[in-house]
């Protein structure tokens, strides 16, 4: 005879991302009060995030609620919350009203955010990409200068406005100045009456010597040379070392620029200082190859937030989503090997015997960055590849990693449209967006013909 | 011989809504300056925001660019600004940053906004829905209620946050407190483990003896009886008279509810007090039969902005899409004869006859209002119906009115997802959403079952 069955243990999940999603998955049948804490209700599918940013897609096409997508993990509660500290000791997550809640066990994928190198005061200068509220910014931001433009008094000022710089030539980067580009030469020339918005200018700064430095060389080359075709100016070895309100600094040189965005560098949520365990300089936990914390094997990193080596390569696994979903998969099949082993004991009312936990192996099936329209890079194996057949590679991938049947069609369907017509219609400006009219308006500029289109 | 022609005619029209851009498509032929001043960038289909504030649609599903829609309008230029004033005797639009913009005729067609009946105090307690910005924020407040509900501690304080009321029972009103009731029955009771959606209290308060007051009474009776039948409690002659954050007070009776949204009254664009000329309560223009400002025949006004009376009926024209519409295009198709005889002078030189303008005549097509799911109320001529005719009716009807081939596809999309899963999945909580857990979790609620759901 066994007593009564104990409570199911309390497995917290930090983060709603690819990695927390994939281990609440994988945990879906467990034994066990499983609380994901996320302080979005929503799942972004990031690699798309860009697309939101360049009104090519909705926020809603890439976005789902958590709720929805673990609706029937009946297992699992999800509260909208921000912790603001991990104690290990205490094994409780605590937040900043004073609560604390428990576990048994914890799985931490709360991801990463940008990192300014210390500027932090360039986060207004200069944002950053990560949650559809930067993507709706950066929207607004891109339509905006293409609006005060059309209205701007001096030629300097029209030419600032109708200039971009986008910071960091890593596949966030790359596809923004591509699309940006793609925008003012293809999508809304004939929608302005006073610019030529195919004379934007896009600049695309990168610090290292080629852009995509996780790819190949021979395809870092690919990538400039397609941008360049596209009209994007690529500079490389370029480091800003100022970003004010009227352009950025590189080294001795001053770029006049009024839109500045940042795809450079990121660092892991703030939630790993708490821990008291070693970090990699990017604050990333430095974690065993069973993704554990050293010394808490009930706690799991998983995603952005770790930094590990696969055994197999001795390379690090890198921040890009498959990685998180595997790591998220193996840190959920972990743990629920284990509950099983819990929840149901030996004949003599013990636990039975917690299973050996193998190492973490990456399995990396390529990596891909897509540039413009038609033009994309691929590493797929020994294959390095770009092109229209990478390009189609990308889009079928990412339709198919989409979430619901919903999204995959919402973009889908805004692609062909794009194809064909170089649509981008979610053109929303919300929130501020009061310009100055400079343009002396009673002046006739257009003498009662089709108004012209000088070269601004 | 005539000498060189002069310029032509500098036409502002202020304005994106139904009515300024059925002008400005009037007005696409015509060799005139034409100078179209929005606050926003984009026209927004009103009829369909309450789908956008219930999750059922994304905001670019409704709202298209006006320099989109414009686009071949090339005697049009667009600008973003918001006027602060018109100078009737100067022929000017000022803003507030001392611009000013000389017109030869003037469209005003800027629409009419919430009006709190002097308690503007009650805008951020009970917001109302006119923008995509008010639509989002409705959204945030509906889906943070149910977030927060999961996680309150008291069942008094859940019940608040269950609360829904509605101030208002006009086609806004009531399609308001139909979606919200279907989101808590239908679409999002398996989403949550604490708390049964379906016990959500949504109340409809309408301070007449009869909801949809602008619809003939048995068809009032049919949509209270549709809604009751929903679960929504209709208060009729409930006047509010304070609103906290806490709750309302309807005369001596305190509601405790945390979520009010106001669809009661609107008000005339605050420009019309800066022109000097007469106005109705509501601040529109009493206007002359051809929409023109008394003594002011070069400005003409439409849509919401307007009070006047259809001649052959007598009746007031009603605040509806068609009728702005219907203006529009009469104030443009008025401006453009009149400018086709200045641009064509006779032999002598002098402009051709001006000719006169007929009076403004509403052509009343239809009224419909939609209750929920195949339930709606439509009056067409001397036909009253309502059921799943009406509703099929007024889903074509909307479809069909919708700006582009792309905002059509993407609302039948999402409609037919949502009448065969009863699925609003643009469920997205943007802008600040930080909950208090009051919860104590750290009790075990569910004894490792999957996780009950009791009445909130």
């Amino acid at each position: 005879m066994t007593g009564p069955r104990p409570d199911p243990p309390r497995v917290i999940i930090i983060g709603g991302g690819f990695a927390g999603l994939a281990a609440a998955k994988a945990l879906r049948k467990s034994r066990a009060r499983i609380l994901l804490i996320d302080r979005r209700n929503h799942h972004v599918f990031q690699p798309l995030l860009y697309q939101v940013a360049t009104a090519a897609l909705s926020p809603a096409d890439i976005a789902t609620s958590i709720r929805r997508i673990l609706r029937r993990s009946t297992n699992t509660s999800i509260v909208l919350a921000e912790p603001s500290g991990i104690d290990l000791a205490a094994r409780q997550v605590r937040f900043p009203d004073g609560i604390a809640i428990s576990y048994d066990y914890l799985i931490l994928a709360a991801g990463a955010t940008h990192s300014y190198f210390g500027h932090d005061n360039w986060a207004t200068l200069a944002p950053g990409l990560k949650t559809i509220e930067d993507a709706t910014e950066l929207r607004r931001r891109i339509l905006l200068a293409f609006e005060s433009a059309e209205y701007e008094g001096s030629d300097t000022a029209r030419r600032a406005a109708l200039t971009f710089a986008i910071i960091g030539g890593g596949p966030t980067g790359v596809e923004l100045a591509g699309a940006i580009k793609e925008i003012a030469a293809q999508s809304i020339p004939r929608d302005f009456r006073f610019i030529d918005t195919t004379t934007t200018r896009v600049v695309l700064l990168e610090g290292a010597d080629r852009l995509l430095t996780a790819f190949p060389s021979n395809l870092s080359d690919r990538a400039k040379h397609d941008l360049e075709r596209m009209g994007v100016e690529v500079r490389l070895n370029a480091r800003v070392t100022d970003i004010s309100p009227d352009g950025i600094r590189i080294g001795d040189e001053f770029l006049s620029v009024r839109n500045v965005f940042w795809a450079a560098g990121v660092q892991a949520s703030q939630l790993t200082r708490t821990l008291g365990v070693p970090l990699d300089p990017s604050g990333r936990v430095l974690a065993n190859h069973d993704l554990s914390i050293p010394g808490h094997p009930e706690v799991l990193v998983a995603g952005d937030i770790a930094a590990i080596r696969s055994p197999d390569t001795n390379q690090p696994v890198p921040g890009v989503a498959p990685a998180a979903i595997q790591m998220g998969r193996y840190a959920g099949r972990a743990l629920a090997r284990e509950l099983a082993a819990l929840a149901w004991p030996t004949p003599d009312g013990k636990p039975g015997p917690i299973p050996r936990r193998e190492p973490f192996i990456y399995n990396d099936k390529g990596t891909m960055a897509t540039i413009g329209r038609a033009k994309a890079v691929a590493v797929i194996g020994q294959l390095h590849f770009g092109g229209f057949l990478a390009w189609l590679l990308w889009g079928c991938i990412h339709i198919a990693f989409l979430i619901t049947f919903r999204n995959r069609f919402l973009v889908m369907f805004s692609w062909i449209l794009n194809w064909f017509f170089f649509s981008r219609d979610a053109r929303l400006i919300t929130g501020p967006a009061q310009l100055r009219i400079e343009r002396p308006l009673d002046q006739p500029r257009d003498r009662g013909e089709p108004m012209s289109v000088p070269h601004a």
